[in-house]
């Protein structure tokens, strides 16, 4: 038993990775349909690329931090390759190579990504994100969209006390001009005002003084974008502040029509903030950036994340093209989910365990059991040949709600014996009306 | 232009895999969500496990072949990691290190996996597969159910002629001893073997050579499993054949149990054949194996292919546990369906497209395009600002069945023109009476 523990341990999920037992797997089937659910009432298609790209195609615009966390490999051809970390720059590349796509072309993708981080409760290595993007339209409505996509999809889920959090590249770079800090340094900064959360004031100081930003300048600059709350309020003092910087005044502007345009989609003011410290850790965002949390949740990280990547798609070689977008994360969803206990999950999804009472009636339990999945009636048999006893109790450990009991003498009676595993009571079925009565009973309400 | 072409080439998906744009997803969402309900009618529960594994874990019993195409690398902790070749050995751990699972265990999996082999038309290096297997029953009536769970899911998709071909790796290794081969090579000639097809009857025999399997038993072993028809004639000619060499003899027998098994869960006996050449290419199998062909697409290989693997978990550490499962090809479901034009698929998945007459009316789309998709009615809007006449090119051009034209004069009597795309027909219909009327024509009949 020790040497069975040992060896059963030798081979785990690799670090960082976690297997999705049915247990919650179902829960992730729910949150999955659900968001693809919205995705498709929103007119987004979808869409699916490899796993891994060549590197030097992932490595354009995602910055530092980023590239370190790229699991890298060669192919036995000596190609570079890495696992995606992201589902935007294999996107990029499907655009870039493909001008043929109309415009505004609007896809949807739910898929798995990898990126080599510390793990943390709600952190892994491997994670599944689902993104819509609209590529080819510059307007802040396709930001909005995207936005109030990732709203409904909370919504469709139950979870409706969420905050959108909203800032824009561009008045990030007014605020730059505006302490002195060179444009050249913008990116750096930006990615180490995106861990103020993760470290603190003080650590993004020390990160700012590595890239050549000390104080009194990275001093300032906190201060300036420490600010958080309802839209109007907080543009007017950017606004303000930045008022003559140009591009900043644009990007104001933008976030003005986001948040205008995201009122008209139905989303409620209340559950809008402009924050100008959100600054987004990827490099190649240019403009409307925005992040989803959960009140009550904010431990879990953001939900959803995106903004526009107006360069990246020329960087991947082809046309100049206006792109936004956002990701909903799978994993955080289902934490957040699981410890709110607000969506109901079956323990399994399969409803009718049918039971043969003896040996004799296993060719009759089959054509029984057949019936009923040729009736879209989601059901097992025994096939371990187990004693009734031992079956019954089999179907209600894995949490079947219905048994089905195939015994001699109702059989002879054309009937047979409809358990309910839950109420524990029984009742003889005719075993031409089963479908039906069973149809009836598991089919969802309304 | 010349450089926007250089450039765009230049990031191709990696070589083996492919991009899948909307066009051939929404396709694989149908095949996909096909075969998924049919999982889930007979009883299998969702599981998923990460795509990389550890080395030493993946080599358990993949064989030499399978060896060579392991996607290989080590993360930034030097862990020895490879993608997964397959949905199986995963299944194993996660059974071996979960002891707590209530057996039978019955799971199903639909997910990508990798092998690095030479690409054809019908082989990628990376490709989706759904597999169901039952893990704790050592019956052949398990072996059957995975085998007519397969034969459902390619009758559900309306591919009804197909032919499973089944054989027992006991019966082939009654011929090794027939033939005067050592038992301690029987994996490597089983791996000759599974090549018959692809490189001749002497390109096997030398591959047999090279293991030291010469003429004249290698040709006498051939002469002998060349042998398939309608599975009571071939199974008594090897019964006869192998009289006294007790394990083919067992061998025999399961076959016969698998085959009146799949009788009774439906399968009609014309479809299914034995055949003593089928040897498949893993080394984990230890009874029946069994591989599905369409009739007149068998040049695209199998469809799904599996057996049994009575000894993989406890070489995974885990108590010894019998197992089965059969694997379906996603890929090669599509390209088949692809070439027969044998499932009707709509160009897109939205139905309707909004489009604002002029720019006063883009507040009223809006609405009109939210209320439709909170009604589950997928629809689409402009986010162009083009002009009527270009909105509806591109609706067009997208292939919208319906697009709802948003005008002053109609809007102003309480109305709205809904247009038929495919047939060039409009009519004037009530905003009111809008999702209403959408509903009925999108909602697919019966």
């Amino acid at each position: 038993m020790i040497w069975e523990i040992l060896m059963a341990m030798s081979f785990q999920p690799p670090k960082g990775t976690c297997d999705l037992l049915p247990d919650k797997m179902i829960l992730r089937g729910i949150i999955v349909d659900g968001i693809r659910r919205v995705f498709e009432n929103y007119g987004y298609e979808p869409m699916e690329t490899p796993a891994f790209e060549s590197c030097p195609l992932l490595e354009i615009k995602c910055g530092e931090d980023i590239r370190e966390q790229i699991y890298k490999f060669k192919d036995k051809g000596g190609r570079d390759l890495g696992l995606r970390y992201d589902l935007t720059v294999p996107l990029a590349r499907v655009v870039a190579s493909n001008p043929q796509l109309p415009k505004p072309f609007k896809r949807y993708c739910i898929s798995r990504v990898w990126r080599y981080e510390k793990p943390t409760a709600t952190r892994r290595r491997e994670f599944f994100q689902c993104d819509v993007d609209i590529v080819g339209s510059p307007d802040p409505i396709s930001d909005a969209e995207v936005v109030a996509v990732a709203a409904d999809c909370l919504e469709a889920l139950g979870l409706s006390n969420f905050l959108v959090r909203l800032n824009n590249r561009k008045i990030l770079e007014g605020m730059l001009e505006y302490v002195g800090v060179s444009g050249d340094r913008a990116l750096d900064v930006f990615r180490a005002i995106d861990k103020l959360a993760k470290i603190g004031r003080e650590g993004v100081k020390g990160e700012l003084r590595k890239i050549g930003v000390a104080p009194p300048a990275s001093s300032k600059l906190l201060d300036l974008i420490c600010k958080e709350g309802e839209p109007k309020g907080v543009l007017d003092y950017a606004k303000g502040l930045l008022k003559g910087i140009t591009a900043a005044e644009g990007g104001c502007r933008e976030l003005e029509l986001v948040v205008s345009h995201l009122k008209r989609f139905g989303l409620p003011e209340e559950r809008l903030r402009v924050d100008l410290s959100l600054a987004r850790g990827i490099d190649y965002y240019t403009g409307p950036i925005f992040e989803v949390i959960m009140e009550g949740d904010e431990d879990v990280g953001s939900v959803a994340g995106g903004g526009r990547y107006d360069t990246l798609i020329e960087l991947c070689g082809g046309r100049a093209t206006p792109a936004t977008g956002i990701s909903l994360g799978v994993d955080r969803i289902a934490e957040i989910i699981e410890r709110r206990r607000s969506l109901p999950v079956p323990r399994i999804i399969a409803k009718v365990f049918v039971a043969p009472a003896d040996d004799s009636m296993r060719s009759e339990a089959v054509a029984i059991v057949q019936e009923l999945r040729r009736g879209n009636i989601a059901s097992d048999i025994d096939l371990a040949k187990r004693r009734l006893a031992a079956q019954l109790e089999y179907a209600s450990k894995r949490g079947f709600p219905y048994a089905v009991i195939v015994g001699k003498r109702e059989l002879q009676q054309g009937s047979v014996l409809l358990r309910d595993m839950t109420a524990r009571t029984q009742r003889i079925v005719k075993r031409d009306k089963l479908v039906e009565v069973l149809r009836g009973l598991v089919t969802p309400k309304g």
